[in-house]
């Protein structure tokens, strides 16, 4: 089949906040073929600056945008979506944002050889990895932003208990802001809300930049609220201080990794900083094959992978098919604090099973479907004028 | 004195190429203050994209516009330019295009600060981290493409050296793409051209991916021509093929980093690919401080930094600057195959000396005006709305 249409939507809140809170917009990305299949993915991305990698003029034979490298090629097969990856890339070396914005393509290319070959994605990457096809079950963990006090996050963590979550991961807020002794407070007050026999997980937001003694020291302090791991300690690209970091062996586990765009950064954090989990987001990295490397990647270095999910549960799907056929890569990112927007794009959202696991879809593709109807009144549609050039109208969802 | 105004422009050639030619089109930065200064400063990017990092709207606090990080703020010192690429840098956190639109702005930072203080920018850069103010005049190496044969390689070589240029740079078109024996053929016509006294240098342009095997044995096959370096043979991201590579001492000395769109891409080549020679590009890692910091760590692992600039001489001023006052980096990237765009940018474009050298600007900031007579006709106005919001009106030059 041929490609004959890739529409990027810019779906927005009424309302936006400076919380860091991933669900207030999205971009998702549509994919039509000559064959009446549609495809859909998502970017953890600004739309805006997605979109205008999908329509931008073209500068030299290095920038050139992502329509033109998809528009009448050839889908058929596994083997048709790495050769349209490898174009599109390097269409655009020269594009600095080409991963976060191909992200949601790619995603929705894995979705469209799903649907012709009436296979879930996980399946088709077994195949063609030749590894073990069998997918497995996650432990979801709620991810929610820390409240602004420790009494606030507690009831945020009773909430979460009382909703049935056995995981949860606070993040953000004030975490890191205000001195050592309410970052500990903080920490108490999730685990007391959550119980002793949850996991807990604690995200300091990249908040201590490079230094990792306050991060070596806080990761000792948090020690005696047994979290699974201390997240983001310290900034994306502040490897050698992550390599000091976790040469000192804190008494928590160190992860990261979301901040990654390219496979490299992810292996540069694996390999240079020695983290102990590595979360990926597909939406940010270039999608699912960038993503399935990454945990190759980790299941050679005997360090878990992780998703990194604060959109949709279409994104959810997505990073489940990634991991779903490790057994020991069993942590899920399950947003789990969604705006109005985020919870209705798709039709069949992932639901906690009886045992308090979440399962891949064993549908074609991705296994979910957007909800159109839904998500429409939150559409904002975008115009773009270069010159005489109209690169960029709206289409209808 | 305060920021009153962010406005980019988008100037492009009516025809526009898939040739590598990095001078079709261009992003320029102008930054005004309430004391009636401007300064300027250009991207080596996709300017629509980049646009769009300077006006999308917020989708947390992890995604703000470069406009909205600038506006308003005071602007007096170097520590403000720190202060102002550290708040843009975090309040842009998930925005993976940050540093190649921010980089022209940061550029235009320090041409404000060198005005205010009436000195040029490496003065000021020296003062700041207190190592020794004088400037080094540099070895303008002609950077030009490939000609599609050997024979018109040849052509553009003896044009070069009629023109004076005592050093030159070939890359991209055909090198790497009909085996062998014609990537020899081209060497060979570069260096007959320019003759035995010239340096030249061998711009392989990603061509063989990850193939260090490949990539190692051209390098060595070109050594009898005495090129100064193999340049970018592997993809940027390519890392551990660099290593590979420069662990086998090839008998050409390797470069790369040009695509380093941060300062951590540009360690991680050095430190762990093993490069020679470190090529930055100040309109794309994110402006003046950052590829001074590479040079800083080029100095401490005995490589050699040089400039990557394929823009105009508004980059070309930009990145002497970050290198002028090391007398042992001595050559400089200096664009031949210019646009009539490019060469119409600044009113005092770098005349090569008598001595067949070029010196940085004994002027305050960055030490050129910028032409906007010259470039109107130039000027591709951009207008983008998104739902009801028009986020991006173009302003007038």
């Amino acid at each position: 089949m041929k490609i004959v249409a890739i529409d990027p939507f810019y779906l927005r809140m009424p309302e936006i906040t400076t919380a860091a809170d991933g669900t207030q917009d999205t971009l998702l990305i549509r994919i039509r073929t000559d064959a009446g299949l549609e495809g859909w993915g998502e970017c953890d991305a600004s739309p805006l600056v997605s979109i205008a990698v999908y329509c931008c003029l073209m500068s030299h034979g290095n920038i050139i945008n992502i329509r033109e490298s998809l528009l009448d090629e050839t889908l058929d097969k596994p083997a048709d979506v790495l050769r349209l990856s490898e174009k599109v890339l390097r269409n655009a070396l020269d594009i600095q944002h080409i991963q976060h914005a191909y992200s949601g393509a790619e995603i929705a290319l894995w979705d469209l050889i799903g649907k012709k070959l009436e296979k879930p994605v996980y399946q088709i990457l077994a195949e063609i990895t030749e590894t073990q096809s069998n997918p497995y079950p996650k432990l979801p963990y709620a991810s929610v932003l820390f409240g602004d006090t420790p009494e606030s996050t507690y009831q945020i963590a009773v909430k979460l208990r009382e909703q049935g979550f056995r995981a949860a991961k606070f993040g953000w807020g004030p975490m890191g802001k205000h001195g050592e002794e309410n970052d500990i407070a903080l920490v108490r007050a999730a685990r007391e809300g959550m119980g002793t026999e949850a996991q807990i997980m604690i995200d300091a937001g990249v908040v201590w930049g490079s230094d990792y003694e306050t991060a070596y020291n806080r990761a000792n302090a948090f020690a005696e609220f047994s979290p699974i791991w201390l997240e983001e300690p310290l900034a994306p690209d502040a490897i050698s201080a992550y390599k000091a970091l976790t040469d000192k062996n804190p008494r928590v586990p160190i992860a990261a990794g979301e901040g990654s765009s390219t496979y490299r950064m992810a292996e540069d954090i694996i390999v240079n900083g020695g983290v102990n989990f590595i979360q990926i987001d597909t939406g940010r990295i270039g999608g699912i094959m960038p993503s399935f490397q990454v945990r190759k990647l980790a299941e050679q270095h005997g360090i878990q992978y992780v998703n990194h999910t604060f959109k949709s549960h279409l994104s959810l799907a997505a990073a489940l098919h990634v991991f779903a056929t490790n057994p020991n890569f069993n942590l899920l990112e399950y947003p789990a604090a969604n705006s109005e927007l985020s919870q209705c794009i798709v039709k069949q959202p992932f639901q906690i099973d009886p045992d308090g696991l979440v399962r891949v879809k064993e549908r074609p593709g991705l296994g979910v479907d957007v909800g159109t109807d839904a998500i429409r009144p939150f559409l904002a549609p975008v115009k773009i004028d270069v010159g005489s050039n109209t690169v960029f109208q709206q289409t209808s969802l």
